[in-house]
């Protein structure tokens, strides 16, 4: 099952990170980009074609030494339908240097509809009578919990299925989440609290054999206070925690979202990755295309900042 | 802008009804099926062409009486790639028709990911200095409040560049929805009304010749109740009311969404268009192969329905 194949690439690579591929052709340095641009045109293949190099170059820089890749799809959605065939191809490729693939959509509809959105991530789609097709293959899917539980439950349906997992968005990392997310309720208890109580419900079907559950939840690095709190409610559940670096999370923000077993939690990082090479931490001594080096270098530096943050905690 | 489009056509077709293109390959006559399997295979991209040429002919049978297309995202990704270049090629050919495009996507996310779904649906994407693309064409999108306002505010930016709109969801058409919309607030309001405030405040800066908003809100017919309140929190605002037909919404319970000028709603039905031939109503006048003719007959019934509903309000 998902979450116990996540749990088991942590521990085998020490690595509670996942670096998330969410590209803008921006990043891109200008060798690959011209180069695509030669061969496919200024538009939107051009761009697509330099995202899945620039990507394959991460990857292979990355594969030995991080568990998980987060794919944002909206960046893949960006570049049309030539941006969803990279997204697809980058799916194989982390997959094929054995990369757990996490899809951050946050898709969220109906019943009916959501189980369009889980077969197209996690699941199958019918062709014909008795013909089905894997769509984009990924091992987990972020989703909003907005509409409940009916526009949870097909995605649950297919983590039990096909093994795979889902992360619930219960308290998100950007400035004005507590517009709806901290809204107290007559009851005392803020929205984002009670969402936790229903993750904690939605998985208790899934829960794997170190006691966390494919039904997973989103908590930012962005609010560590509320984080603790969350993590007391959701014992069972593995949170998956952006905002790390770019949007201001710190490896001491992020130790409150881990158990005592060292366990429960993914950070991820995604622009300080992928554009390590413009940082000041490694600008001096990569050049732009060394911008894969960089990258690993960052990876290594937030694994090893992360884990020294987990051992003083 | 979009909200005035979206009016004039509505006015000039005397019809507040939106037809919704959510196909599933299950829903495609046996015919074009077979047609499209043969040429292309039993594969996604044999499902993408049927359901291509399913989508042009309701395109066709109905573009002279209805408003506008609500193209459901999800149904598009379900076939992947070529899902997707059919999304696209719909979005073409209902606009080449004169049908206004509203993407359901339901899209959410931090603002510079928020950034890069707006860009792909109503904005532009940059692909070199100077040089942008159009990606997915539409003139609005459904969009996910829970991430508050630095999630919204990207689309309500395009919203203004591009004459584009939005529809925010405010109270969901499923069985569920209440789990998280309905909490009510230590201060006595519902999660729905809050948002409902948040959506004028948002929208009022985007405001018509007609006195609506280019952000507009998303109430399901199921919940007549909520509708009425709902309706004189958002005096601004257009609401695209999911939920009729299949769902169980009626006429009757859809004249809640509408204001005293006869306008302020429009009125989205899916499956009951798209699967009319196999309704009790046509099935035994069309055969499947005159699904388009069930479409059109069916659209016409749920316009002369809702207007004899508005009439006698």
């Amino acid at each position: 099952m998902f979450i116990d194949n996540l749990v088991d690439k942590i521990k085998e690579k020490n690595n509670p990170t996942v670096v998330g591929l969410d590209p803008r052709i921006e990043y891109v340095p200008h060798s690959i980009k011209e180069k695509a641009f030669n061969t496919y045109g200024k538009n939107l293949k051009g761009c697509s074609e330099a995202i899945f190099e620039f990507n394959k170059r991460i990857i292979n820089a990355i594969a030995d030494i991080v568990p998980a890749l987060k794919l944002q799809l909206a960046y893949y959605e960006l570049y049309g339908i030539y941006g969803m065939e990279v997204l697809a191809r980058t799916i194989n490729y982390g997959r094929g240097k054995g990369l757990l693939i996490i899809c951050d959509g946050k898709r969220n509809d109906i019943g009916s509809t959501a189980e369009a959105y889980s077969s197209a991530y996690l699941g199958k789609v019918n062709i014909d009578e008795g013909i089905q097709e894997t769509v984009f293959d990924a091992d987990a899917l972020t989703v909003n919990p907005f509409l409940g539980f009916d526009g949870i439950n097909p995605f649950i349906n297919d983590c039990s299925k096909y093994g795979k997992g889902i992360f619930i968005l219960v308290k998100t990392s950007n400035k004005s989440s507590g517009q709806l997310q901290d809204l107290l309720t007559h009851e005392g208890k803020s929205v984002y609290e009670v969402i936790a109580e229903l993750v904690n419900e939605w998985g208790k079907n899934l829960i794997g054999k170190y006691g966390y559950s494919s039904v997973g939840a989103v908590v930012g690095a962005t609010y560590p206070n509320q984080a603790k709190i969350l993590r007391k409610i959701m014992k069972n559940s593995y949170i998956l925690v952006p905002g790390y670096g770019a949007q201001g999370g710190t490896a001491r923000d992020v130790v409150h979202s881990f158990n005592c077993d060292g366990l429960g939690a993914i950070i991820n990082a995604s622009r300080s990755i992928m554009c390590a090479y413009k940082s000041d931490t490694w600008k001096e001594k990569y050049s732009e295309d060394e911008f894969d080096i960089a990258a690993r270098e960052e990876a290594i530096k937030m694994r090893d900042d992360i884990n020294k943050a987990l051992e003083s905690k």
